[in-house]
């Protein structure tokens, strides 16, 4: 959505607020929520085009709410998150999030921008012109990854430069997570440093888990001003002691508010926000989103007052986006309104004056088709199990997978063997995986082993693979890999469980093989169905397709797989599969 | 002073943070009070070029400062203050207050543009990139003031956007002074708000005494977002309910900090800041600047924690001044070390990594002389007596100034007369006032009565007189009126007190009848030796000088005059002397 900010705007505004025109809305009979004082303030809210005009007694409007016994809150903001994760496309996202109240996201698509560069990034920002949702982007930073990966396209620190100066919704530069380098202070990333100063935008998220002392101090240094990766109390008190904003992150994998809670308690929520980097889709429609982190909040003890604070006005704040926020003269007409300040599920909700959602369910938000290019993303050649043949004579390397981490355990053992190949002992817990190059369609892959998944059938495969997004494959059974791999080329992309080269469960993903062009509630229905699939076959770990999408992410310890091969990424080198 | 931003200056920051290269100083041994915790944390702060590069323990510095006792904080943030008030010109304004701890100055220099026009605000910033002293600018948006005022330049919506695209210090528009033009939507003052739009500059001061209700949701509709004018608790509250930021003012003549300090205690500092305003120069020298206020809300039992961050962090976020207002890594280093939490009287301050001012006394600020062109500016000619001889038959309006208040009463009176002339009668406390256009030599000048000031003998006159600064006399005697008015286009403007045709003390001004050039002790001196003239003239009134500034002010209540004549301020319209 674009701001109504022309003079006539202007002079309309001005006119609601001093009561010479009736206002377009006028919200009457509940309680404002200041975001400035912590009150609750019985007034009516007079909206005039996308934004609040009045705050105060006796207004009227052509449409009149009657919001008695309810309290106005302001839109929810999501301080950092990867809509890919979500698998929606925008519009769906937009009806998926907006019954919960949030009105505002600031995203990094950068699963987008590894598969199409910036031009995705730009689709994802016409998409959102036609849905009533306020997308901002923090321009994406580390694409790719790392050289190991062999994703889609590159940005250059001169590519965020130009998109952070042309396009006013793209706000700062997407979290640093490479930051080691800018501690290090790596000249391609102090570059992309000096591409937001120079477009005027030097508002830089970080990604820093477990960084601390004079690390923390350079990785500050830099100009970078949050993190969501704290994980303990101590960590987030460190950060925040020196200026980082902590966004208390509460995603589907990640889930930090319980720890770091413990800090808005004894500190106050100043320099915190809420956020949910990456949360599944049946978790958005089933518990909610950002009103669900300001639930728990509230249930863990946190005062209403500043939970809301952080799902609003200080992420605004942070992210300096000033017209939101606050349910205040001036600021946009995102409005909430909940019934009470304990379960935070929206009775009503309005986006830039517009009624958005009701009762739990969005109201006329139009279909946006993605744009033609960005489907048959997922190039590759037809495989077959003979492609995933192991044949090498000794011991060989494992990724060692545990429960809920994404950090892995570099393994070494003795496979089993048949027919002089080394082949997935299900027994043991060891099975194939596989990285498959699918931008280009060199049909390049990376094979190797991994235990941790509990794979006793079948393949699991998915285009969703941190962050270079090619196919990647869990199996152990050669023809049931090479089956799921050829499925995915045939749907676009997505995700698939097969047996016996049949396909169980698939969640097709034809949008830059990342994001579904389906209905919320069918993708949402869809992943739990592959979840069900997945552990027919075996799998025992909660989220085994989240889990395989970190298996590629070549900046995270101790050994990953990329299309190029396995990677010790505690050493950053391409290690070969016998040890 | 500019910033100092270039690759190398970061890669260096990022050296010395991580330890790699000694810091170029370091302050040792001292606390740091956290702007994000209120936490005081023993930790060395390690600076490289302009900016805090490490805070941690253990840094080693090229230069390094034994802080041990010390607490440190960051340079004070003065958030709406006219630096003409203090009559000192930008490099004696910093040598005044950089002991104080003042690093950084939001200012509005809506005098200097009512003289020269944008040209002289250009000035004062071309004088401060040679002075260790951050000074923004928030350019003026009433001038002039109003169409009753003759004044030297006219700035319209055009020129403030070309200032705000241009200037990178200019960053936003200052107080929109005529608050129920913005309120009714007045075209002038929509195009005001749009041009600060379309230079990406949405950033309004606001001045709004007694501004309340539907009005108040008007202006804030408009954009305007903070005001400094409140005046009681309860004025304030409502605003800041509403998204205003609040800032406390504590001046020479307006001081609001113990009304405004019980929101700050019942609600925090959220969304407060602190400010001057107008601060003369014998008060900032002897008293100090916003160390003081901070001083005093913590003497009214403000905790210091919250003194200091209004004084600080929460100024440099209103202004959206990214790397100001805390000591932190990636801040600039504006530090102050001062002794306790109660006094805050510095014994070391720092600007930008460079210490200017230890015990009281600045280090090396160097002189910057004014442009020639801004002198010479008040062009009279030459008056006698008989200029101000007033001939009417009937009663008169006579301006009635309360001890205090830049609100006047219109008050209507039968005249002395002698010679078939209406005449000052001191016996009454009646006193004749005028104004003489100054800025085009065409000697238009208003003539009147004013009661309030007690003169009872000679002449005071003064080229200080909102918004328009053209020459205010107010005087018991017709000749010495003339002579303190030639006076002062001798001197180029400024202050002077007369009695017999003779100076009894003045202040000269000569840059634009505004500010001296002259070191600040002596400005001071002069201006403690002219206050105790005009009492020895009778004036019994604290600060008549400060009092007559404001009497021709157009846009404050009730009756005014400027070179036009008397103007009813309700009615907004020139009214005749005879009632």
């Amino acid at each position: 959505m674009r701001s109504g900010s022309s003079t006539e705007d202007l002079a309309h505004r001005l006119a609601v607020a001093r009561g010479d025109q009736p206002a377009d809305l006028v919200i009457k009979g509940g309680r404002v929520l200041s975001m400035f004082t912590g009150e609750l303030l019985e007034v009516d809210v007079a909206v005039a085009g996308e934004h609040v005009a009045g705050v105060g007694p006796a207004y009227q409007g052509i449409e009149e709410f009657d919001a008695t016994g309810l309290i106005l809150l302001p839109g929810f903001i999501d301080g950092h998150m990867h809509i890919e994760s979500t698998k929606l496309m925008v519009d769906e996202f937009a009806r998926a999030v907006l019954p919960w109240g949030t009105t505002t996201v600031v995203i990094d698509p950068h699963e987008i921008a590894n598969v199409f560069g910036l031009e995705g990034v730009r689709a994802l920002l016409t998409a959102a012109d036609r849905v009533p949702l306020d997308l901002y982007v923090m321009v994406s930073s580390c694409v790719p990854a790392s050289a190991f990966e062999s994703n889609g396209a590159t940005v250059e620190a001169e590519d965020i430069t130009a998109f952070l100066a042309e396009e006013p919704r793209a706000i700062g530069v997407a979290e640093m997570m490479n930051f080691p380098d800018v501690v290090a202070g790596d000249p391609a990333s102090l570059a992309k440093v000096q591409a937001a100063r120079r477009a005027g935008k030097l508002h830089l998220d970080g990604h820093a888990p477990g960084l601390s002392g004079k690390g923390l101090s350079a990785y500050l240094a830099a100009g970078v001003r949050s993190d969501h990766e704290c994980t303990t109390y101590e960590e987030a008190l460190e950060k925040r002691r020196l200026g980082m904003w902590i966004m208390i992150r509460e995603g589907s994998a990640a889930r930090n508010l319980e720890a770091l809670l413990p800090l808005v308690k004894r500190f106050g929520p100043g320099n915190c926000l809420l956020c949910t980097d990456d949360r599944e889709p049946d978790q958005l429609l089933r518990e909610g989103h950002i009103n669900d982190v300001i639930r728990k909040a509230v249930a863990m003890g946190c005062p209403p007052y500043h939970a809301v604070l952080m799902g609003t006005l200080f992420a605004a704040r942070y992210h300096r986006l000033h017209e939101h926020g606050a349910v205040a003269p001036g600021f946009v007409a995102d409005l909430v309104a909940v019934p009470d300040l304990e379960h935070f599920r929206p009775t009503a909700v309005w986006k830039r004056g517009r009624m958005v959602a009701e009762e739990g369910r969005a109201v006329d938000i139009p279909k946006v088709a993605a744009p033609d290019w960005m489907r048959g993303s997922v190039r590759l050649p037809t495989l077959t199990a003979e492609d995933f043949v192991i044949r090498v004579g000794g011991r060989v390397r494992v990724i060692g997978v545990d429960a809920g981490q994404i950090v892995t355990r570099a393994l070494v053992t003795e496979p089993a063997r048949r027919d002089g190949q080394a082949v997935a002992d299900p027994a043991r817990d060891l099975a194939k995986i596989s990285v498959i190059e699918r931008h280009r369609e060199t049909g390049r892959m990376g094979l190797g082993f991994v235990s941790g998944f509990g794979l006793q059938r079948g393949a699991l495969a998915s285009t969703h693979a941190h962050d270079a997004h090619n196919v990647m494959v869990v199996g152990v059974d050669d023809a049931d890999m090479a089956a799921a791999v050829n499925r995915l080329a045939e749907i676009g992309g997505g995700q698939v469980a097969v047996a016996g080269e049949q396909v169980l469960a698939e969640v097709p993903c034809p949008i830059g093989g990342l994001m579904s062009d389906r209905p919320a509630e069918e993708v949402a229905g869809a992943v739990e169905r592959m979840e069900a699939a997945s552990h027919e076959l075996g799998a025992r770990i909660a989220a085994p397709f989240m889990t395989m999408s970190f298996m590629a992410l070549s900046v995270i310890p101790e050994l990953k797989i990329t299309d190029r091969g396995l990677v010790d990424t505690v050493r950053f080198e391409l290690v070969p599969l016998e040890a």
